[in-house]
């Protein structure tokens, strides 16, 4: 039994390398989380019981990417009332990543999905531990932290600009 | 126990007017058919049960209809070896139709949905009809039927253009 | 000082319309919530001072509604570490609702907005409403039976289908 | 005389690479099957002829590949009461496939393409077996194997990314 | 047999609205026409006949009209050396005319179609009296004599514009 | 003075390896051409003097292309009654070619451009001859066999294709 | 001879009811203008004339609307150095505004147009007056006035919301 | 404090590469000229300090550019009432830049932006200098002198062209 906060999934091995993003976000502000390879076409079955003891096993949010027809997000939606955010890959299949966003954004009336941009799995990351900040004061110091430290970073790299005489 | 031998499938009454023309057409052919509501995001069970069971109900071919992030059809794919028509909707949610289209057609790699113009459920129930014409010779002569009423409706109305004097 | 769980925000009254329907549900399931006009290009020092406060005013999710070059949730979501759920507006200047939703989705990494479909507010009070149920379990159980509404409501569509004859 | 079950044709050699994936499948699944280039806008009588006499060669399906302005599988369907699959083709000419897919899809009422994703050939051979397993029962079988196979390499990619201390 | 110019096609008589456009611009500058409804995806045989014959009938431009996935100017092309002008027309199927555009505008290398915009079937005619003027001096001064009359038009305009006190 | 029956002309040198493919059309069927950079933003005048004198010095059809805003075929179109056939180029600037396409595409009433495909060149070449056949048979029957070649080039690749066991 | 500081030019009389509003915003702010309909396409030397005295004439800024391939805000761009403010305008025969923008927007390297959103003629106008603003202090006042006014009506709407219990 | 004539600012250094075209424009013209980095998302503070001063320390116009939901340029156009020049910029996050263009084109009514085209950085160079030229002469003489450059360059590429022998 995992006992992972936010679970990470994808249809497929190829968007491991865009998902990891996620991981590495939570990683960084102390958030447990658990990454699968589950496929709503191909496996549907084992999406459907994997997601609909999710909130027993203790999770808080989901994360689901996928390209092409992108259905993962919004099939995880149905089977669940956990928040669940979907990162439209731009994959091989996909048409410059139209087909990934709309088929994750325009969820029906009832059923949403938290869609970030493409490709933008640490924003999913971001976004999970936002959700787990509402309701834990340490992990939304952490992201004020994270705030004061890309704030810090863009005020470095204008001092830098300046420096080198434009 | 059903017998239909197509299954007409929408996530809501709302599409029922677009997808009685696949009815009404396989009506027009002698094909038995099933229409009904099944949401694969309210509904994801109900829709699973359905799906798996429909070929040895004796059905041959799904036509499924949805629009917005149009998982209908890509979900019904996963869980039957039948072929499944998707039919793109242009409903109220739908952003002209782009959202309906994508998230029917661009289907992964070993789970394909056949899809049809946005709105042509008739032209759904033609295909359906062609489907069960391969195996069964009256259909395929009403098929051929149809086209050459098609081919005459066309050249009568270049008929009456020449005789309106044009 | 407010004491709402969730802020509404849209930057014109002609948003209104759509956005009540976040508002409506979130009066559903007993979440305090305050609506609010602000606009992030008429009035941007009003808008981040009470974004910046929001969270010690004990605000806990953001939903904030735009329409065009919709930059209302993107700057809102540069002044908190809450969560910000945006809502792409089809408004009147709107070029069928695409402007809105690329200004809403394709945010910088760093910056994430849990982006909704196209006038999809009723489907923005239900994440808000998810997001609170990760801490709160009333919440949660409420989202349950809302879950169960839904497809019991889709399965009566369905009956009344059959009960036509159909 | 063919006695291939299944017809693969496209209007150049440039697009036989992608073409190829169809009669890969189809071989793998015991499907007879012909490969030809013919062009529905440089040899069109040599289409028409090839198309109208297919159903009584014993062919059952045939699928067309075609990118930009492609008109190979609607003028094909022009021709036959045969289900007709088409491929949009992202060829060099072609606006990222934007072209190829509307000029399959969006056929006009009465004369239906069954359209797959862009490049799909792999899937309009799934398709085309799909249609032939409705009333062969050896090929209904193979597809159901086929099935299982995808299920368990899914399921094989999540045990490893597990075993990999993910 | 026809003496017409010009051969006006289209696949519907729902298009005959649009279409007649360009006979009225044919009429007005003295050249003769032929309007006819011949259907690439119904009658296509018929279709083949007309356009092989077309340039011994004494024909020399032949515009097509098309919406959907518009085959007919494309077809067309295919069976005659004559120019063709291929009118994308925002029919009722179609998706905003992009579909009607990009099925007529991206022909293959080898057979080109003359692509107006949208609906803009008194270009179409305009373009074929172009066509016709480059060997007939007596239609090349109607269109010089059109074209003066345009500009006076708009000229008329602004200062009809200034007389109001702009 | 030229005699040149074609003029090709484009904005800038960069896409003059696109548009000499409309040269060697000409050249390969006897057509006299010129080409020419001349650009209607950088030098309108020297543009409004070559077009308003191209039918005087003997000039038949004008072939422009253009990338981005591309303003060359249109403004062109405005000082000549010749037929313009304006080419979409795929330029650097270029968004896809979607710019290119609807910036020529899309003229007023009143002074249409014959638009072929993105950096279609050679079609443009093919259809000023086929311009040029319509009064000059010699050029006509060079089409024709253009035609008949263009048929036996694909038949042989079908043959070839089969000579290869597919 | 004009003594306007502003030209407000477009193609057609029907874009005079949108354009209007960058002259009523001049108005209020006590800018001088000049409303004109002049034809790049049908009165392309009258429109060179304009344009190349526009300076000496003592205009500052030229504000050009059109629609469709709007070439008009490009072409007066290549007459002059003034800057010229392009409004795309969602005319009847343009597609959703999608061929005005490009052709305005994507204008190649050294003749830019500054565009606004589409039929945003009151956002020219601004435009124009901030132009002029960056020389007369009274305008600049009259400007910053303008925006107080604008946060303004936001509070008090806001107001107005909760006041009516909101 | 700066006495820079024109702010050019852009959301991160990635963007450097593009917006220095700007420049090295006004350099070329003489016109001062201040870069910087200034975050509309991570350092909003500083960007609504910088702009509201900018008018004091003697700026004429500000150049933003950005990409993806593109906020920079909309929400600088909030705090200030001098022309903002907004370059859309394809950067590696954006959708072949359609997110770039509709986020800082489509600005709502009362906040203009005076877009150019996508990664024009050059063409905002020339735009404020343009602005400032309506007040300066100096400034637009050397404008004049430009125009006159480009347009000898197309004249020496044609010439070169001749002389080549096509």
């Amino acid at each position: 039994m995992s006992s992972a906060q936010v679970g990470i999934i994808m249809g497929s091995q190829s968007d491991l390398n865009i998902m990891e993003e996620a991981a590495k976000f939570l990683k960084s502000v102390g958030i447990t989380y658990e990454i699968n390879i589950i496929s709503a076409h191909r496996a549907p079955d084992v999406l459907a019981d994997w997601v609909r003891s999710a909130r027993e096993r203790g999770m808080k949010v989901i994360i689901a990417g996928a390209g092409g027809a992108a259905h993962l997000p919004g099939v995880t939606a149905a089977f669940t009332t956990l928040p669940v955010i979907g990162v439209p890959v731009r994959s091989r299949i996909s048409i410059d990543g139209w087909d990934s966003i709309l088929s994750i954004l325009q969820m029906p009336s009832g059923v949403p999905v938290a869609t970030v941009a493409l490709d933008a799995a640490k924003n999913a990351g971001i976004l999970a531990a936002q959700i787990i900040g509402t309701a834990d004061e340490s992990i939304a110091e952490k992201l004020d932290d994270f705030k004061v430290e890309m704030r810090q970073k863009v005020l470095d790299s204008a001092k830098e600009l300046r420096d080198k005489g434009h």
